[in-house]
């Protein structure tokens, strides 16, 4: 028992198995079959270990974002002169990675708690009180109705801030033109866990000095981290005096594809931009069921021991700072993985080959002949000839 | 030496080698070993290709959100009429992807810097000047303390902005119950970048004249961009009321999972609803430490000179809406992974089948003889008949 | 035709095809080989299958956050005392996970439209009126110039927000440097869809209590979710005093990596800090170009019917919390993967050894002799011996 462990062990380590193969001189099989293996390797080598990398581990990126806009503008409306800065046309004014530039509003000023008259824009429209429903709230409507339908207007009564703001309208040019000067400051910082890597924008090349005075520009200027708003409107393949009119919502994209098997340098952000809601610039002639992008905003104060509210409805440019980051470095276990999986494919070849050998060719009985030996003979000669079979067991592996 | 070179050429390109196989007439071992490969092949073509569709490049999506509330609440608390519309109860008002819509509130108006008493809560009461610390700062405290214990509350004397607020008692049933019929409407833009396709939540089936009218319902309008609050809160397996009351957080996840081979037009969102924070669903039975959600909001403004703020403790149902994209399409390099992989398995069961035919079987001596043949025989042959074997090169391959 | 397929069909299940091998009685290659293939059994046992967990899948997790920050400082400026309290100093103020907390800040009183004098910073000087374009805007400036040189302070008269903030000193100690002692309380919840898991960080051994008390430490209580402001700082590798000052963001990484195969109780979040846009820990020697972080803010009012604003720059410390989940769980589908791409791996491995047998092993030629067989000769002799060959096919294959 021993020994025979003994045996199987030492026959294990010191006997190695090898496929038996036949040398197939056929020169149009053997030809077909290199091109077929050649194509295969090549496939594997370039594509995907060159152009898709497959002997890299991949880790994508986490994000962070600051943005900073800059600029002044200057209305002039019914004679009121007012100067609109940072602090005034931002939102939220923290510097988030999403926000919204006010490019043009519609303003009611000194709105208090009371009953005044509906909006009259069709929908709300009364005859006598019996069209006002009491404490009910009409979903297109400002407010709680009283009952009361009011003469002057045609509409109900209702209970809300008075005045109530009229939107009917859109200023048209937009309030806020000169929004198009605007400058977007974008700082953005990523870090690759994976590979304990960690990366701003403001990449070797952009120093102080080159920020006071840059503005990006795709081809001559694609690092430099300032923007112009009407760069990045236009950019993204909109109008920017439509937008700024009634609002609307701009991607802009931080992409990042690192391959960290080369110099850290090479590693730099690329900026794209682009509409969203599809409003976008591919020309889709899909339906554009809700254009624009707006919301309302309240500034509270207290005049006369009376809470005040300016209502302001804010139509604007939304910016959507988006970071996609990607890095790649060279790893063992993807590139084993690659190598296995093209291993696996050239068995696929082999296959196909086989195919061409013994069902193609003329002489594919002669060839699966050598190919294959019948254990079904054997076993019959096996029979008949055991004794032989056992005493010289090399002859019947012929 | 030439020659040898194209020799070894002319070899490479026009031989080609096939393994040699030995074709085994066991009914039993076939049959398992059939079935053990149509297994495989039914694996790798109906779960790999079809259910996982192994043969698609998968792209996650780049996703923007815009969203917008509407609904008026009108309150009366001690005979105060008072209207909420958009601008008073939503935080952030931009439309962010993540706000919150206040459904209570404790407010303290008329704050202002001074001197006042600690809120008599239990954990600030003293006895004696020396329980307040001057200068000092508590945990749970709301201001810095002045030294002087305060006899009519038994309580310190703080420098905060006074009076404190009192936040001992939520208002129950909550102030704004009626938000349960505000809606929400959710755009929603997402991106695949690798295969250039920008996609909207308002799909082709969502016009203008719909979105006016519907109301999303999972089985009736499940494309219908248009939520009501007390529908989004019910959904995530939350109850409003309560929710109402001491605040909440609920996830709604939008969820593209398109097939790219097919028509765009069937790539399509899925709404789902979620409870955050641990009092999902599910039921769990363990600890809430930490229910509610709540924040503090100032408004301030200056009456006669003075800084003044109104204090607002914010209860509210928090929305965080999250867009999981996923997009897949045919592709060769997975496709030729998967392949690959599956050949390797084919692999697997070969060598499963092997183990059958070499141990289990009873014949297995001699299937072993036909399958391997031993080189230390022939060795030994090979040297009694050295000059045959390289005379006749061929029979020594027998 | 029929008994031809039934044959077909019949040997195709009762046949069974395995590779004939060459069993090599041969030390040195033998061993080698072994050696070879148990260092892929290795790899692929013990890395790919337990230390990368080749044989589960993978999901990344959905997060959803709600932060809170506690704590009240007290300013002496000028003899005006003051306190700040969470409302003042947090923006924005509904708990977000990306937040700033105030630590400095330049407030200017007062402002309301009007002309006043350009800050006299170097940029902004005049000689005469010639200098002040009119209805221009200058990028460093404040406003639109009037067109007029003011004599006093040698810059251009403009209309803006007046008086102009002027911030060319920032507050040094920095007003807010009590900050430090602030604590935020961060609640995290994470859903792993595709495994149906939803988690919180509020983990089993977080309870009320031990909230009430706990103050994050990475060794004593890495679980505790309250976090005090300086120690944030300076685990991110930062100095509280200069970031206070100047302002800076700091990233908290909530890292989730769990094993589903385990009890989910064995799911417990791991806290990171970091310093973001590359004034990072990692004592990087390149340059700095925009250090600190802060942004604009207004408080508008109305005075005497006039509308005013308190400007404020605020400096602070920025808080982004960024969740980062990933859940692995067995499946079949990875594990063939991976044990498929393994079968493939051991191919090139074969390959490695029959490179050796064949090509370095002195007694090359026999083995070669061995493992192939000539098709060329055997055609030859086939063609002579054709009779021979179609009426004892099993020979031929010999």
């Amino acid at each position: 028992m021993k020994s025979q462990i003994k045996t199987t062990f030492s026959n294990f380590f010191f006997e190695y198995e090898t496929p038996r193969q036949v040398l197939v001189k056929n020169k149009r099989v053997a030809v077909v079959c290199r091109i077929i293996q050649m194509g295969v390797l090549a496939y594997i080598i370039g594509w995907v270990f060159m152009y898709e990398k497959g002997y890299q581990v991949v880790d994508t990126a986490i994000g962070s974002i600051f943005t900073k806009m800059k600029g002044v503008s200057f209305t002039n409306i019914s004679k009121k002169e007012r100067i609109w800065d940072v602090a005034d046309y931002v939102f939220p004014e923290q510097g988030d990675s999403s926000f919204v530039v006010m490019t043009n509003y519609i303003v009611t000023v000194g709105q208090k708690q009371g009953k005044c008259a509906e909006l009259p824009d069709g929908k709300n429209k009364c005859n006598s009180d019996a069209d006002c429903d009491e404490g009910k709230y009409k979903r297109m409507g400002n407010g709680h109705m009283t009952g009361r339908c009011m003469n002057e207007t045609s509409t109900c009564e209702i209970y809300s801030w008075c005045p109530v703001e009229d939107d009917r309208k859109i200023p048209d040019p937009p309030v806020l033109l000169t929004a198009e000067n605007y400058t977007l400051f974008i700082k953005n910082s990523i870090t690759f866990r994976q590979f304990n890597v960690v990366r701003s924008n403001l990449v070797e090349s952009v120093n102080q000095s080159y920020i006071n005075t840059c503005l990006y520009h795709p081809k001559t200027d694609p690092l430099c981290p300032i923007f112009r708003l009407g760069d990045i409107v236009e950019r993204s393949g909109l109008n920017f005096s439509e937008i700024a009119r009634v609002g609307g919502a701009i991607g802009v994209l931080i992409d990042w594809d690192c391959n960290l098997d080369l110099s850290i340098r090479h590693c730099k952000p690329k900026y794209e931009f682009y509409g969203l809601y599809g409003t976008g610039k591919n020309g889709d002639k899909e339906e554009k069921p809700s254009l624009g992008y707006n919301f309302r905003y309240a500034k509270y104060y207290v005049e006369d021991a009376v809470e005040k509210r300016t209502l302001m409805k804010v139509f604007g440019v939304r910016i959507d700072i988006i970071v996609h980051g990607r890095a790649g470095k060279f790893d063992i276990i993807p590139t084993l993985t690659a190598i296995g999986s093209g291993v696996g494919i050239f068995g696929v070849a082999t296959v196909v080959c086989d195919m061409l050998l013994l069902y193609l060719v003329p002489k594919r009985d002669f060839y699966k002949n050598m190919k294959f030996k019948h254990t079904q003979i054997l076993e019959e000669k096996g029979k008949r000839g055991h004794i032989l079979t056992s005493r010289t067991p090399t002859l019947a592996a012929f």
